[in-house]
């Protein structure tokens, strides 16, 4: 990842391509294995309090999701991109719970991408990303902003 | 946590108020613990590349700052309260880069409160959290909403 040259630079993202990325199946263990690292509420740690809960069973932490699909993104693209990190979200929103068992895909938009002001070799990529479950239903949505910086930039790799 | 009572319910939030929270010290194998599962990023798992970035050395994914901060929520009032769960975060910023060895403590202020219009025991409540690293310096801020029950709207602690 270091020393080959990326493939994808800030000008490779166009505004209105969709990308497709997945899949995950969610497993009950990693569910109760992050939750009781990072949120250890009982809904994601406890079968049979979470059974009695509003969710009427154990449910995935929403930054679970948010790291899964993290992991996905860097499967998918971004492990050969010329990435340089992120300054944020805007509009994190848990839709549906994420169970045991649930396959989930998500698709990213490219919303609108702009060079950086203060960096000149950076870019800057508004991505939609949907979270989908295997009956279609949406279950998470957010806007993320990748920086990457731009073909012919110079520099290293990472 | 199941079968206690709940020391904080919806009506318990004021508008306004301000929590201290923390702290946790980052530690270096963690972030390469966290990264290699979920944000396998050459800047979060590879010293000598994340040397040659722009962020001169190793830095915590993102999503791993996000999920220290909600364990600290956990512990510090989340546990002992009637919650379930989030509909989302807004404005996720992450404003400066946390670092193995520092020391991370987040503020959150009571910004608002509302009655779900939906589930007549549920009510809302809206926090600004921000997080500090050890030289006071914001790292990272966000808008999150809690989902609390009311107090007296009976059903099960979870």
């Amino acid at each position: 990842m270091t020393t080959k040259e990326p493939k994808y630079y800030w000008e490779d993202f166009k505004v209105g391509e969709v990308q497709q990325i997945g899949e995950k199946r969610v497993d009950r263990d990693e569910i109760i294995e992050f939750a009781r690292q990072f949120d250890p509420q009982p809904f994601h740690i406890d079968e049979a309090a979470a059974k009695r809960s509003m969710y009427g069973g154990l449910i995935a932490s929403g930054w679970h999701t948010c790291a899964m699909i993290m992991r996905m993104m860097c499967d998918a693209y971004l492990a050969q991109a010329a990435s340089v990190g992120s300054p944020g979200i805007e509009n994190l929103k848990w839709l549906k719970p994420v169970r045991p068992g649930d396959t989930i895909s998500a698709r990213r938009t490219t919303l609108d991408t702009r060079a950086s002001k203060s960096k000149p070799d950076i870019g800057i990529v508004n991505n939609l990303w949907e979270v989908f479950n295997q009956k279609g239903e949406l279950v998470m949505s957010m806007q993320g902003h990748g920086m990457f910086r731009r073909r012919n930039s110079g520099g290293a790799a990472t």
